[in-house]
């Protein structure tokens, strides 16, 4: 592909400055591009770079406004960038039909213009929309429901009951419906409670490799459209996660709990159970939430609290060794001053 | 299904309040309980809905006796509902036979009443019992007993020379026997310790989707009677698990170490190797076990140590910075006191 | 197999003590073996155990120079029973050919003596070196390269571009080249970045079950040579991970974060994008690692400090609130001081 700096500013809004006929052919990374490339930069500390990549052509902030290379200055240099690797790498969808060696149950019911590849399998009476890429080891189990233009990655599973919407991403060996954790203590057994709910996954939301969603209990396990969740990440039964929110990978959510909406739960977090997360929250990389957090705010901790206030505590915390040395330094000075005062008493 | 509430009572050992006539056709929790349908309260603080649910009955703890509506009542509301829920929505096991798809090596030995989906792999002399039901993508390694009436869903992969029990579930994406993860350094380099040995896992057993479970160096790594484990669980090398066992989501276990009876690991809660944990311990959630828990007592923290001290600790630990301001207030009029004491001591 | 002990001793490198003419059939660990074995001992603290097994022979290290049964000494007698362990139950490679339920584009370049099951898929135009086991349900995407010698476990997803290197084993479940965890908002909405770099394995690395590797955003993910990664870990878009280290279970590397050679990361710890960790570096477990780490020391803590200086914080951090109750009691004492002094004051 080959575009002109000029088109491809337009294509993103973004405002030109220098030579808009410079042919661009590819993209690549500040240090790694090279001539006839375009890159990016998005952090205002690497602009130091523009003199020294070898790019044709830099995405910039709309506050810078010369170079002594052409640029493309954009309000979010990062969402420029993507619109132009999309324009570059993305191929529009072509159909690859469906493979003999895919084993299809007679009662499901396809829709047009599908990749389905070898050694799927598509339980009874699940609808399988248009446009849908399943790769090979995909399990769909029965009666579920594959969204238009939604691609299954290699070895994916998805259990009876399922609602996957359209747009859905689900990377490699993700796991969807498996039973919730459900057990109840009869003595000292553990008595399994059948898991007869199911999962809802809504329009756009991409699931990482190796996440697991189980079925609820009984009602439904939600995530909202536009969710994206790492690689990793456990998803109890009954969870709800709100629209747009983030999870990052080995986070786990433990079951009935509700996240709000565009909440990013950074890398190990863990949420326990039958609690809410209001909208906007931000909870730090391994991270314990143990009660109901307020919508708006940002927490670390294990328990979580509020961030400022974890910053000021863990930076304690490394000098607890230099405070207790100080406390006893202190109570020695403390007894000493005691010493003296109970003496002058006994002068007087 | 239909049943009237006086069965449903003398099938769970129930005592039945008000009238047991009344016909019930489904199951739903309390605030999704419809006209026709029972439910439960477990906890007592939701005895309040009681008069909200549009439920027909509902199951509670035996010391509840009145209502405006038919109760069941139980001395374990939650193990009734199960019981309940298994009669409405478990389907007695109807064998579907093998699959023409899947491949199955001539030693191996088959028991009567199998479901074998397609794309399903069966090694040499393996043994599967009766009424075993093996998902498409399940990989049997050589060597391997699955025990009957167990599950595997779609994509387990069981390596060679595994010993799977009775009435088994192995959610999707479940590793058995992968090698334990064993290296000898020999000057920088890392030579593998060949992953002789075996994974046992005894009757009544539930993994979670996508948990692996690692065959022992030397000997056996052995998950007992009716343990139960969550999604993303590591089990290393040579552990062992004591009955009714229960591991949370997230939860690793290092290698050699040994795990009570009735032991509760919360999620993403770390054990280092070679230690034991007594029966009955509880390890709450994210803490790290780096030395042998004596039986029956709950502990907390990473390090862990007895949980009720650490939620005094953790209590402190956030007002951290107001304990260093205090004791930066004292230090400096403790320095005042000794000024003033040693002035005293020159003036007189 | 059976073995005279001097051969063995031979084998290994090792200094026989005894009787060398001693046949050995098996290998076990001290505790289990019996009469015709040869077990080890590597710490110290098991030698009261000579006395005891009844091993034929035991594998001490060369401090140890005489025992009631003959010996082989060796500098580093761990890795003298890993040889031994190999020579025992290690077989040689014997390929089994290429199924013909395995699916081949015909683009694909296949090298010989090739193991391939059934349901395995392989791509337009991959290379598939020498001697590689692809066990069933392996998927390896178009245009990826996996080295002689490799051996992918069942269910197994390798997607587009990705080149494994020589003598790699991937263990079930595990997926290379899933996209990173790339977006950037447009207002509240998550546009996907395309990654469009790729992941490179090199030669004698191994990956634990259902373990994550991303491909790039741009450029490439690396795993140096020899590197050791346990079950269930991620390592995200362009990080690179040194030679020979050692990553263990649940451990989480975001975003192009570099990890220095022979660096060992302990079970759940995590480390944020876009740092660097030097060589001969260790991170204890369930560290959480924010910044950049000097080379060839250690580190634990949440976020990670020196490991002795962490050490001695937990330690007090468990006596929280002895420390706030001595504090408290100096406070009160201080005051009491206090009045006495002004009391004096106003005396004289």
């Amino acid at each position: 592909m080959k575009k002109k700096l000029k088109e491809l500013a337009e294509f993103v809004g973004g405002t030109l400055v220098g030579d808009g006929e410079v042919e661009i052919t590819g993209v690549a990374s500040i240090d790694e591009a090279e001539a006839g490339q375009i890159t990016f930069i998005a952090n205002p500390k690497y602009l130091r770079k523009l003199g020294e990549t070898r790019a044709s052509a830099i995405i910039v902030s709309d506050k810078v406004t010369t170079a002594d290379k052409p640029l493309i200055c954009a309000a979010n240099p990062q969402l420029a960038f993507a619109k132009i690797l999309t324009l570059f790498f993305v191929k529009p969808y072509q159909p690859k039909g469906i493979d003999p060696n895919a084993r299809i149950n007679p009662t499901a019911q396809l829709g047009k213009d599908l990749t389905i590849y070898p050694y799927v399998y598509i339980g009874d009476r699940c609808r399988i929309e248009d446009c849908v890429t399943l790769y090979p080891g995909v399990y769909v189990g029965e009666d579920t429901v594959i969204g238009e233009g939604s691609i299954l990655h290699p070895n994916v599973s998805v259990y009876s009951d399922s609602v996957i919407g359209k747009r859905v991403i689900l990377h490699s060996g993700v796991v969807i419906g498996a039973d919730g954790f459900g057990f109840v203590k009869d003595g000292k057994t553990n008595v399994k409670i059948p898991q007869v709910g199911k999962v809802i996954i809504e329009d756009d939301v991409e699931v990482g490799a190796n996440s697991t969603i189980d079925r609820a209990a009984l009602g439904q396990t939600i995530i909202r459209r536009g969710v994206k969740i790492d690689n990793l990440v456990q998803v109890a039964h009954n969870v709800e996660i709100g629209e747009d929110s983030i999870i990052i990978a080995h986070v786990g959510i433990a079951g009935s709990t509700k996240i709000g909406k565009n909440v990013i739960l950074a890398g190990q977090a863990g949420v326990v159970g039958h609690i809410e997360i209001g909208d906007n929250v931000m909870v730090g990389a391994q991270s314990g939430v143990g009660q109901n957090l307020p919508s708006g705010q940002a927490f670390s901790g294990s328990p979580a609290f509020p961030h400022r206030e974890w910053l000021r505590a863990v930076n304690i915390f490394q000098k607890l060794p230099e405070m207790k040395k100080t406390l006893t330094d202190i109570e020695a000075r403390l007894k000493k001053v005691e010493q003296a005062i109970s003496e002058k008493g006994k002068e007087t």
